[in-house]
């Protein structure tokens, strides 16, 4: 049971952005802007990032949905739960083990980012601008994960939904659907 | 020294603002929306849950830069240390009491917002968009305070400093000053 009324049919983030549409629009607009805005890193690479954050943090909901995107993203589904499992064994460019190593720290808190893991990102290829990306989108989900448990929003256990979820964000993006979330509330009912 | 080149004079989180704008924007919009916009709790009040959050995570600066805007919208600096120290013994209300122990929860984990921490507030008088905003909040300031630190921003250590910015917060707010941060780029070369 969520901590206050949400809608029934909105589980998740979802329900929470419609909650509040004012506040919602800015959280929506740079997420838009960090995960699939102009980067030097893939919109895989930066799910990767948003989906290690958001496991350290045992956030189910934001873990199941970013894997999904992750996944369809990547075309692949053993990637995403190795950097899960232990991002160092995983098959991604040391830069990426880098700016994921730096991710996790910011999970647990910003001063965990130090000196030589920042070395280590700079030595592998990684720019200042792809250091503060990962740094920024680490610390929004962080937000999220924060923002989705902290009001006990309902958490689906259907694969199909995370997978309807991971498809319009990797299609649509994060912006709000034009006429909202109507489109996803018949969607999920339609899933029942 | 920061992990990426920030200007010297706009330190902890004002250099990142300006280092990459697109993404401030809604950063600072979202900031506006909670702590300055129409709410049933005071501009003190919430000022109050950022400070705690960012003390929680120890980032000195956030810390720091909300006491001085606290104190100035309370009108005395007692409550807020004492909020910092032990909000269960601070001259706040028994409601504010639950609230600041929701904003403590999501600090840590979203999940240790329990029913009976929710159920304290609602029956303190607080209502579901107070427990909603004080969860986004709290969940912002971890956003803030793990971009700071984990970008290693510069923390001044003048006082002069914090009480220009805590000025700065509670009248002008936490939109982009007109003209950038020029304004306070030349304050600060001027404190020093």
């Amino acid at each position: 049971m969520p901590h206050i009324p949400l809608e029934s049919h909105l589980p998740g983030i979802t329900g929470l952005l419609e909650y509040r549409k004012d506040s919602a629009a800015p959280i929506r607009e740079l997420t838009q802007i960090l995960l699939r805005g102009e980067s030097t890193l893939t919109e895989g690479e930066r799910e990767l990032i948003a989906t290690l954050v958001s496991s350290r943090n045992q956030c189910v909901f934001c873990t199941t949905a970013h894997t999904a995107a992750a996944d369809i993203l990547l075309g692949e589904s053993e990637t995403c739960q190795m950097v899960k499992d232990d991002f160092e064994t995983a098959p991604v460019s040391e830069k990426m083990k880098a700016l994921l190593g730096i991710a996790a720290a910011v999970q647990e808190n910003g001063k965990k980012v130090t000196e030589s893991k920042v070395e280590r990102a700079k030595n592998a290829g990684a720019t200042d601008r792809e250091i503060h990306d990962t740094v920024l989108i680490a610390a929004l989900f962080c937000l999220y994960n924060k923002y989705v448990d902290g009001l006990a929003s309902f958490t689906p256990s259907e694969p199909a939904f995370y997978q309807k979820l991971g498809e319009r964000i990797t299609t649509v993006g994060y912006n709000r659907l034009p006429g909202g979330y109507d489109q996803l509330k018949t969607e999920n009912q339609n899933l029942k």
